[in-house]
């Protein structure tokens, strides 16, 4: 077991490729129903931050997740959500930063839940921006949705392939 | 960005847990439909190859991943997809290996295809064993169902959460 050779910087991401994504942001609660947020084509991007984590490295993170290569355009060639233009799901995903110990995982790497918020809130935010100043993601209508930090995440994913890849900051 | 932080080891590992999974095994063809495989209940395993990997290191990974308690019982209990006992679905997925150049990725530490093959079908075929020899298992009627090796996997992915943890070895 080399779980300890996933040296935590201060954020994982895992981003995945879909064609439509629904996510639960409030569940279910007596009477009224869930609800859920959902975009069509894009990116989902399942984010945990680590201790020691703080507000600058949000700008180049955003910089770097909207303007990496993994979208494929209708032609086949890939280019960034940006550019094909796609939507984005952020996904709050605290799992991800555990390890293995014994049969258990721990998460003692994990931020703390105010600052972890805080960061997050920071994250969704610049993406919204990111997108909300490219004319060809206006035009097209694209749009970035997010879970609520701290809660399940219940989602249900369609893809054309998840085209799953790890990136850290 | 850091993610020469990632340092990987001989293998890199992304599970999320579902209530149902279908992946797509052979794509539509002239005038043949698409073929695929689905779970209910349990986990999607996600698998990736690094360079130097060998076959010592599979009963290794699939006594962890199977052993770990990260499937959530009825009774809100975190126990293994032994235990659960739950289906496992296993998709080779290269691109986990990759590492951002630039505004790209590159996948120069993924193993080469053969290699990968032979290593893929080893861990596919101890997970069966595994599940194989587990009474629970068997009488509960639990399944391992993979992907293709090499070939583009198309997923479909209902959670109740997906609690993504990322294991390497």
């Amino acid at each position: 077991m080399t779980d300890g050779r996933v040296s935590p910087g201060f954020a994982r991401t895992v981003l995945q490729q879909c064609v439509h994504a629904r996510l639960q942001v409030k569940p279910a609660e007596g009477e009224s129903i869930p609800e859920w947020v959902e975009i069509e084509r894009g990116m989902v991007i399942y984010i945990c931050f680590f201790k020691g984590a703080t507000e600058d490295i949000i700008p180049k993170m955003v910089s770097t997740l909207l303007q990496v290569k993994l979208c494929e355009a209708d032609s086949g060639k890939l280019v960034s959500v940006l550019d094909l233009p796609g939507s984005i799901l952020i996904v709050p995903q605290a799992t991800l930063g555990g390890k293995t110990k014994g049969r258990g995982m721990q998460y003692h790497g994990n931020i703390g839940k105010e600052e972890g918020l805080q960061l997050y809130a920071s994250f969704v935010s610049q993406c919204e921006k990111e997108l909300g100043s490219s004319s060809k993601c206006t035009e097209a209508g694209v749009v970035v949705k997010h879970g609520t930090y701290g809660s399940r995440q219940v989602l249900k994913l369609d893809t054309n392939g998840p085209y799953t890849h790890l990136i850290e900051f």
